[in-house]
Order: C-alpha cells, then sequence, then structure tokens
C-alpha cells in the first residue's frame, strides 16, 4: 500500500478498530454506500480521526484489504506511452508486484479471497471500484462494455498469479517475465481494444 | 468424476484409507513416482484391492482428487471438430462443467488448492499429468512449448473460474456462456497454436 509519509501512525487499537469496522462496512454495503461517518460510528471515534490516519475513502479502502498496491496510482502510470503496447506494460507491472516484496501481501490476499465468502466481497468491490473505475478512464471505454473488458483483463491476470505464484506449475512458475509478458500482453491489448466479435451480443 | 458404473462401491473405511494414502503419495512423490503398489501398503490393503474399487492410477488420482471431470476423456472430444474453434469449444466445456452440479466439486477444489499446499501440489500434480499430457497429444504440440503453452491456457480458463464463479464479479457472472466462448477461445486457441513471438526466446 502507498502510506503517505506525512501521515501519523496513531493508536495501534484505534487503527485495527477503524480497518475492522471498515472491512464490515465495505463488505456489507459495498464502497460507494459506505460511509466514513458510519465507520467512524462502528469504531467510536470521530470520522475526523479516520481521515488523520487514512486520508481519502479510497486509501481507506486500500489499508482495510491489506492491498499491495494503488491500483489508482499504478494504472495511469501503465497507460503512458505506446497505446498498442498498454498490454505488456500491464502484464510487466503485475507481474513486478507480485515478484517484489509486496507479492507476499498479494498472495495473502487472494488466498483469502478464495477461502472466504466475506474476503471475497471486499476483493469484488475492489475490483470494481478501485481496478475498473481507473481503468475505463485511462482507456477511455464505453461503460456497457468495460463490464465485460475490465473483468476479462483480470480473468487473465489472476489466473496468471495463481498457476505461477500460488499452484505454481514448473517450469511455467520459474519462466522469465519477459516470456510471460510477449505472451499474456497481446491478451490484454486484445480485452481492452479490441472488437471482440460476439462478446457483446446480449447488451444490444 | 466419471465413476464407472460396473465398480463396486466397497467398504467405506476401506476406501476413505486408500484415497487418504493416494493424496498423501500423490503430493509427496508426485504422480510418476506414486505407485499402486506402496498406496496399498500405507492403506494395509492388497494393490489388487485397489484397481478393484478405483480402476487405474489415473481414475484413482481422479477419485484422490474429488475431480468433477475426466480431462483424459474431455480433451479429446474438444478436439474432435474444426480445428481453429478448439479454443471455443474448450471453453464452452469448461464454463458448462462450472455451470453443471459438477461445479460445486470444482469450487471445492479451487478453494482447496488455494489455501492449502498440500493441495496446491495435488493439482499441480493434476495439470502436469492428466491435463497437460492428453492436450500435448491432442494437439500435437511440441513439448517444450507445450510447458509454457499449456500453463497460459490453464491461467486463463482458472482465471476466469475465479471471477466468475468465486470472487463473482457482476455483470460478468452472469454474463452468457456465448459471450465468454466468443471473448476468451480465441485467446485459448493462440496460446494453442499461434506462433507467440518473443516466448520462446528463453529456450532457444
Amino acid at each position: 500500500m502507498a502510506r503517505r509519509t506525512g501521515r501519523r501512525p496513531g493508536n495501534p487499537d484505534t487503527r485495527e478498530a477503524i480497518l475492522a469496522a471498515a472491512r464490515e462496512a465495505f463488505a456489507e454495503r459495498g464502497f460507494d454506500q459506505a460511509s466514513i461517518r458510519a465507520i467512524a460510528a462502528a469504531a467510536g471515534v470521530d470520522p475526523a480521526l479516520v481521515h488523520h490516519y487514512f486520508g481519502t475513502k479510497d486509501q481507506l479502502f486500500l489499508a482495510a484489504m491489506n492491498s499491495p498496491i494503488d491500483p489508482g496510482e499504478l494504472i495511469p502510470r501503465v497507460w503512458n506511452g505506446d497505446p498498442d503496447a498498454v498490454g505488456e506494460r500491464l502484464v510487466g507491472a503485475f507481474l513486478g508486484i507480485w515478484d517484489s516484496p509486496a507479492g507476499t501481501a498479494a498472495v495473502a490476499l487472494l488466498r483469502s479471497a478464495v477461502s472466504n465468502d466475506w474476503t471475497a466481497r471486499l476483493l469484488r468491490e475492489f475490483m470494481l471500484t478501485q481496478v475498473m473505475r481507473p481503468m475505463v478512464k485511462a482507456a477511455e471505454l464505453d461503460p456497457a462494455e468495460a463490464a465485460l473488458r475490465v473483468p476479462l483483463v483480470a480473468s487473465q491476470l489472476v489466473g496468471l498469479a495463481m498457476v505461477r505464484y500460488i499452484i505454481k506449475v514448473e517450469p511455467f512458475a520459474s519462466a522469465p517475465t519477459g516470456a510471460l509478458v510477449a505472451a499474456v500482453g497481446p491478451t490484454i491489448q486484445r480485452y481492452l481494444t479490441d472488437e471482440l466479435p460476439g462478446a457483446f451480443d446480449h447488451l444490444r
């Protein structure tokens, strides 16, 4: 998680109470319906303290998820450059996270989402609000099409993480990053930018 | 699992003892090194009884994994037809399993593989011996390339199952099967049959 350096860590018990209340609120009500005010009330603190400890609602959500990254920062960076190589840059950035020290948190998050309905709900909200929205904006996607395109991208990336970092199928698990970027980059590029004939018939 | 109708169910305790010994042997030693003889000895039964209850070593493995399908049967069937539509048929068959009553067992298997290193080892052996081998044979793949191509296919299919059936991102989770076949079929086709420039450089 990108933690703002200027922000005070605060009392650990209070922080944890706020994060627990936030997890419950985001899972129960969804990101948009969950309010900082209600989360603060559930944790027995003033809303200003929540902002003081965690910043914006997005930042609180990333902290509550123990997310190793802030997709709202990462995604616009990936879009910066040759538009035909967005897919390759996205795969490279994604594998870079898993291969970094943050990869441990990513494994824990995916494990928890799979074994626990409650974490799955949080991860679903995370994908919809923290990944889908910046991606729709960066790629200038049609919102109706994006509801299929972004989960397609997510499916390929999540599956890549599963087979390489969790199930660890060799020699795939130790193949060089460049080989996977070359193989999977065009898939991601196609899901984001190609016409995908037949995929949107049910929307018309 | 495809259970042979002619086979006797046998004593439930004996069956479970054989399955437990099989799981341990397949996870510890791998499919090829695990012998029916050693599994029978660990379960305290005669090897002939293992064959009598479960059939071949492949069939014992499928039973031990509680696998909802036998890929050795499914894969050759999928290859039967227009070679340019193998990708679409494979995605259709895969989604068909998850949407059938067998989908519950598939969800349980994936959940268990993610939360449990031991099940992950079994699933890895399963992919290598039960999925990779029939796929290499059916698609007539170069074995060195297959070690990348088949896990690429697996990554897309496993990720599809994760996003659609476990994390359940809407409206993706309830999109018609045909939309996903149209979108993902060409990805699978490309992983199996296209050149994938740059993906095999490390093998040369």
